[in-house]
């Protein structure tokens, strides 16, 4: 917190924060303590515990960027309940219904983002449009990808495969002016085919926890099996690679949530200072570029220019100059 | 084919079935071959190459057995040109739209049925409930599970989560009189949650399609790490039978294709004379138990006593007396 220019506040149990602080040597530091009297744990209900909760971390940081106090929120806490916290109090854009995730979900494709895995589920055809556009900023901003090709996640690489929703959908992409490159199938995911894999946040969520899951099994049955074959620290670093490489949170990182009026970084619960100073220094660059502000005008334009159905308006912009940003602890 | 006292045809170009006989000493047996002039191949679009070779194989197979002169197919060849050929010339039960693929699909989770990975797509609740009892059937006659346990795919555990499709699902479910156990998400599926997880075919097909391929990557990836750690020989065996535990056809071997009329079993293209031989054993094991009319009144018990939707009338028994089946080389 000493390097890169940000001004951090830190939300939460003040006792906590301090009993944590006092174990360095903060003395020539400037870190504000806001106290939140509440925190959200992990595998708590998102919703149900911020209705119980009012005061958690998460709802009082989302808060300070609501109020223009923070440029941007940072948590490592429960994903469901950041997201919820940023849909109550920051809103989405118009279009999207609940906070998108997106990301490079497998670590073996790290230049394929999938959207949505949010979940935002029974969507209809210019969602989908909304989801490629989000993934395309995404992928241009924060995996450096100039030209990002756009898929639809399908049952068969023909255009007139797939459910209803790929088929009314895929004349939309054709015409959106995005880089389509028709339909990939799920075994395209894991070999990188598309920049921006598109599906419906029921398909993208089964799917990453599937992926999850699957990566733990395997790696558990890669330490059983390799027993005594290797020595017990090559199996333990093997079987981690794994689980990281096929752990979307820790192959995506500290991201942002997705078209919500805000930036809001969620990070791994398991991060290390490193991860931390990693997620603020993606806050602080979504706020230098107006990642929000490009998204909300990028997905203003494909509704004006490229999709006839009707999507959300921009909105109002934030001022986002400056940069503080706030952690809550939960 | 010496053994199991089942009368084989072998389908397909003579010459190239002759060819094939002639590297074995086959004096002492009778296998008659059925002549068809074509082949589908892998890879070839499974309805259009039938449209084109209305004399391939697997429609000549698939017209033994509705004219009852053969009482099961087995195939090793194209699953699709099966599903195609079985839709075509036998035709599905009612409320089935497309033969419905279920199985253990993958192989850390043995006793786990996903259905319907097909891919009947766009489903409404009745279609999942059919799907749970084809998938209930398959696990007590195959799996030797007495009383599955059935559960519904979807973002989250509680009922009201999901979809529309899983939501109203739901209550279908509850009052069916299955081993109902509420919903499991993409995480549960390696972990073995329920016997018979029920999803539309778009989520299944997807899902068991990126299993495969992510299990080929992660064997890939293996391969790599590991080289010069362990002898070549060791790391082969652990890269292949990681692909066969996430390789759906290698799990599933042969399978039942399901909600067909008539005994069709599709096994997997690299099958070599053991699978070939148990693949056909199925067929006989699946003909002698009466697979094909159990479904069907599980199918119409199930309309009759626990859906109110209407689902498809218990049909045409077929007469399964003796047991003779054919393979298409396809």
């Amino acid at each position: 917190m000493q390097q890169g220019g940000v001004e951090i506040f830190l939300v939460g149990p003040t006792h906590i924060i301090e009993e944590e602080l006092s174990k360095y040597n903060t003395a020539h530091l400037t870190i504000p303590c806001i106290e939140a009297k509440e925190l959200i744990k992990e595998g708590e209900h998102p919703a149900l515990a911020l209705q119980r909760k009012p005061e958690a971390s998460v709802a009082v940081a989302a808060r300070l960027v609501k109020q223009g106090q923070a440029d941007a929120m940072v948590t490592m806490g429960s994903t469901g309940a950041a997201m919820v916290s940023s849909l109550y109090t920051l809103g989405t854009f118009e279009g999207i219904e609940r906070p998108v995730l997106a990301g490079p979900f497998l670590g073996f494709a790290p230049n394929t983002v999938v959207v949505d895995y949010g979940a935002n589920v029974d969507c209809k055809p210019h969602h989908l449009v909304n989801f490629a556009v989000i993934g395309c900023v995404l992928a241009q901003k924060f995996l450096n990808i100039p030209h990002p090709t756009v898929a639809l996640l399908s049952i068969g690489a023909e255009e007139g495969k797939g459910n209803n929703l790929v088929r009314e959908s895929y004349p939309l992409f054709k015409n959106s002016g995005l880089n389509f490159i028709g339909n990939v199938e799920g075994n395209d995911i894991p070999l990188g085919k598309a920049n921006v894999i598109v599906c419906d946040g029921f398909v993208g969520n089964i799917l990453v926890k599937f992926c999850e899951s699957l990566g733990g099994t395997i790696a558990a049955w890669l330490r059983e099996s390799l027993q005594g074959q290797l020595p017990a620290g090559d199996i333990n670093s093997l079987a981690e690679k794994l689980v990281s490489l096929t752990n979307p949170a820790e192959v995506y990182g500290g991201g942002p949530l997705l078209g919500v009026n805000g930036v809001v970084i969620v990070g791994h619960g398991r991060s290390r200072a490193p991860e931390v100073a990693k997620a603020i220094h993606q806050a602080k660059y979504a706020v230098e570029i107006g990642f929000v502000e490009t998204l909300k005008s990028e997905l203003s334009k494909a509704q004006a220019e490229r999709v006839q159905a009707g999507v959300g308006a921009p909105g109002q912009a934030r001022n986002q100059a400056g940069v503080r940003g706030s952690i809550p602890l939960s």
